[in-house]
């Protein structure tokens, strides 16, 4: 048994998670972050509705080998259909046979979704919940009941809601799960009423479900637990129909390290939730979200000069976390506000047994080679890839894997609705050889791009798993618009990182291929592939 | 004087919210932004910090000549350097200086970055934020003061927080800003810290400024409008530094639709919620945010089955808001009611003594070509001109100037340091005749934009007055960066006027070929050129 201040973590990532617009998960996907979320380490993982699809059924036939010290499955459904016995009623039971370890139904608790959307009367509706809880429960060990709108329920009828939870209650449900389906409730509202629920029902576990419509389901989940409920019900990164449901990868350190209450996530488990959000995008083959809260790539990204150097005189003066806390690490921005202090922070995380210190004239290099590319329009906020590149080259740390001959592009366009034809031809120089491709692409940046790896992928096969995840141009300078410099910024990964690149030039097809190129070197870099004269000596020996 | 439940948006989109990772607004985005904030009718809008950057320089002198009926332009800037008088500061002289209606100055109120980070003694901290209130007082009509950290301040020495507040308000300062610089507090802390701070200011103006590192920074700044703030500073779409700032977007609709707490916007204007946001993300060229709260393109979209037949009966039961409150609208149901009647709005601007009816045949039309653009990637929202067109075509009101019959680019470079060389080759029909011109340019697009002009200036001099004044790209989808659509958004000029146009294409060229076309077109339709058989007509009468 739980002790009062603990919280229950429900993982609804593969069930409600997966109702995202965009989002489809395969089953393969949806074993992989089942077994993800139980090393995390979290109570309860609900993994879809049993019945409900060919996907959902295969995957809990598929989980019934599971092998989970600290999780345990859950299904999900709902009230049996009106007018049949619970005993008999095929989605109930196939909750039964699912082979998880504990049931989550809901039922309607505002009194206008039971006679307006099930059309039957508001008592039918709680023999309904009731006898359904009450069949489960002899089946399973646990079950959850999900009182579906029911902050909105409370406010149109608080006697009827609160009849509802008894009547699950009554089923013998051993938690309630008070769910703001609609998403529009706020905290101060809604810590009110869990209160409320809380002192009603001393002897059950009271959970929140919270959506986000109004940016603040995070908010109430917290609102909702600082007001007694045990149990709290997210996604990770808060992926969910419409705006999500409440994003765990926040409410759980917010509870640990904000609110001292133990959620059953030990420090070290804590430090996965940057690597558990990056694992659930990738899942989701979803971009990340840059920005987001914790385990961003920007959450702990400082700009200007003056955060800089106070940060290196003491983190928590601009930050609100030690980001190690939870997986993630500080990231200080090149910018034009940039200082000396940001540039040795990087050349240090890059060489760290260089012992570099501020007044090393390789530092001195590097500004001074980071200011004249500012000054011609490069922005390395967001090319992180090209900076380290930019970095190696003035520690004398890098050499070139291939060399630009020559590249040609031709697009043509016939008449207003005629597709246009792009192709390119690529000529590198590599270790010591001429190589000459050509491609077609459906624009003259991916015909360039097709061309270029054609070149270069027999002496390095790395790159043939290499892809360009996303492509931003930008123009610099607002006069003459189509004279102007243009910024291309390209972001790439391999399956297993992402790196993100800059290219400028008046011409965007220039700027998309130095974008491309510092693509390649940084991938051949990472991968620790010898620059081709060395491959030669290597090959030689 | 303002009602004491009144509560006053301050928008920092231009500052706080140019500091985001991957944002760089020019100039000329600022002047937009800030036209189209006081057209929302935010009250105070903070353009940037003047003497920080030449950007924010410019862009003050611009604003000399704005002509705002219900916004306020606001300085940023920080309290005076240390040992300097506040009278002799560069800094605040700037502010003076940059002929905006108010300053904002930033001020230590947590002890240790007193000392710490500015190096001087906690009473010296106190003169200063005094003193450079007091002499910006002296020579502006409203000073606002933010208290930096200042939640962490309290938390550290409560007393200390309350004399660096005491300090500004000694100074003369009209509001003072209580700053949850970090993003670290949860929304019960700083609820009762607000309320504190409330009860001993109580002829001051309180306000808010939250940071969204804890995914809590719109629910802190609910929480303390509850606890008596009545100044709300925020962003358009929550960008900013790190994890971004308070989303507006979202608080504006929560005090006005769920607590009715009037904040000066209008039923009308907070419909264009929806269109303010996706304006701001085209100026930061940033993807949209599809699962935005409130006004995503997901926040009332509805899959479930058993949802959408709900909602058939009564939206409510699945809808927090009434979509059409905040100009968003539904997406299972394909009404198209709220986009019938605001083309239909559009349609009679553009030709009032038509007499259209919602129900004519033009604006069907018009919606069903609208629809299938948008489906192939179209946005109208920052294209003003491309959008009058498409109605000007459904309403059979259009006809070309000229044709293209083909064009070619080429774009050669040789060797990593050489500078490429584009050239395009243009062929249009005009009037009957088939002109043929060539260009060079500094890029593709340029070379393009070069020789489309030089086939059209004979025939349509007007064209020699017109230029490209911004251009944006824009990846559509995001897997297989290269091979995704592509589109272009093009800003023109004539000295009296500016347009925006738009072309998708997977092709990039392509893209801008169709935008550069109807810019082109939309100039001569402006100047009201008949096309090419009137004009022939015209001549031989």
């Amino acid at each position: 048994m739980k002790a009062s201040q603990q919280v229950e973590l429900f993982d609804t990532t593969l069930r409600d998670g997966a109702q995202t617009a965009g989002i489809a998960f395969s089953v393969e996907d949806k074993m992989r972050i089942a077994n993800r979320l139980a090393e995390f380490g979290m109570d309860w993982i609900e993994g879809g509705w049993p019945g409900a699809s060919p996907k959902d059924d295969l995957f809990f036939a598929q989980m019934k080998n599971r092998n989970w010290p600290n999780s345990r499955l859950v299904a999900f459904g709902s009230t049996a259909r009106p007018g049949h016995a619970a005993s008999k009623d095929r989605g109930l039971n196939n909750l039964v046979e699912s082979g998880a370890d504990a049931a989550c139904i809901f039922g309607k608790s505002w009194d206008i979704h039971a006679t307006k959307a099930l059309g039957i009367t508001l008592e039918q509706n709680l023999e309904l919940v009731s006898e359904s809880v009450a069949y489960l429960k002899q089946r399973l060990d646990y079950v959850m009941f999900d009182a579906e709108h029911f902050f909105d329920g409370y406010r149109a009828s608080p006697d009827y809601a609160i009849k509802v939870l008894k009547a699950a209650a009554d089923g013998g449900a051993d938690a309630l799960v008070l769910c703001d389906t609609n998403g529009g409730s706020v905290p101060s509202y809604l810590f009110d009423v869990v209160r409320e629920v809380v002192a009603r029902f001393p002897d059950k576990i009271i959970g929140i479900h919270a959506h986000n419509d109004s940016e603040l389901a995070v908010s109430n989940t917290i609102s909702a637990v600082q007001a007694g409920a045990r149990h709290v019900q997210g996604t990770v990164n808060g992926i969910g129909e419409r705006c999500g449901n409440a994003n765990l990868i926040s409410v759980i350190p917010i509870l640990k390290l904000k609110l001292g209450i133990d959620c059953d996530v030990s420090d070290v488990e804590l430090q996965q939730l940057s690597s558990l959000s990056r694992f659930v995008n990738e899942m989701a083959n979803r971009l990340p979200w840059q920005h987001q809260p914790f385990v961003g790539q920007n959450a702990f990204a400082h700009k200007g000069g003056i955060h800089v150097s106070a940060i290196r005189k003491q983190s928590s003066l601009y930050e609100h976390i030690d980001p190690a806390l939870v997986g993630n690490e500080q990231r200080v921005m090149v910018s034009d506000q940039a200082g000396r202090s940001n540039i040795l922070s990087k050349l240090q995380l890059l060489e760290p047994e260089a012992g570099l210190a501020a007044d090393d004239p390789v530092v001195a290099e590097a500004v001074t080679r980071i200011k004249e590319l500012e000054a011609a329009g490069y922005a390395f906020e967001g090319a992180d890839a090209s900076f380290q590149l930019l970095l190696r080259r003035a520690m004398g740390r890098f050499r070139r894997h291939f060399e630009l001959v020559r590249f040609r592009v031709y697009d043509e366009k016939r008449g207003h609705h005629d597709m246009p034809e792009a192709e390119a031809t690529v000529q590198v120089r590599v270790g010591g050889k001429l190589v000459h491709s050509a491609a077609l692409g459906n624009g003259p940046v991916n015909a360039m791009d097709k061309a270029l790896r054609a070149a270069l992928v027999d002496v390095y096969p790395g790159l043939s798993a290499m892809q360009l995840s996303d492509f931003k141009v930008r123009v610099l300078s607002t006069k003459q618009a189509t004279e102007a410099m243009v910024r291309v910024l390209i972001e790439s990964s391999d399956g297993h990182r992402k790196w993100s690149t800059v290219g400028v030039s008046t011409d965007v097809l220039e700027a998309a291929y130095r974008a491309l190129n510092d693509a390649i070197e940084y991938k051949l870099v990472m991968d620790q592939v010898p620059p081709p004269d060395e491959q030669d000596r290597q090959s030689s020996s």
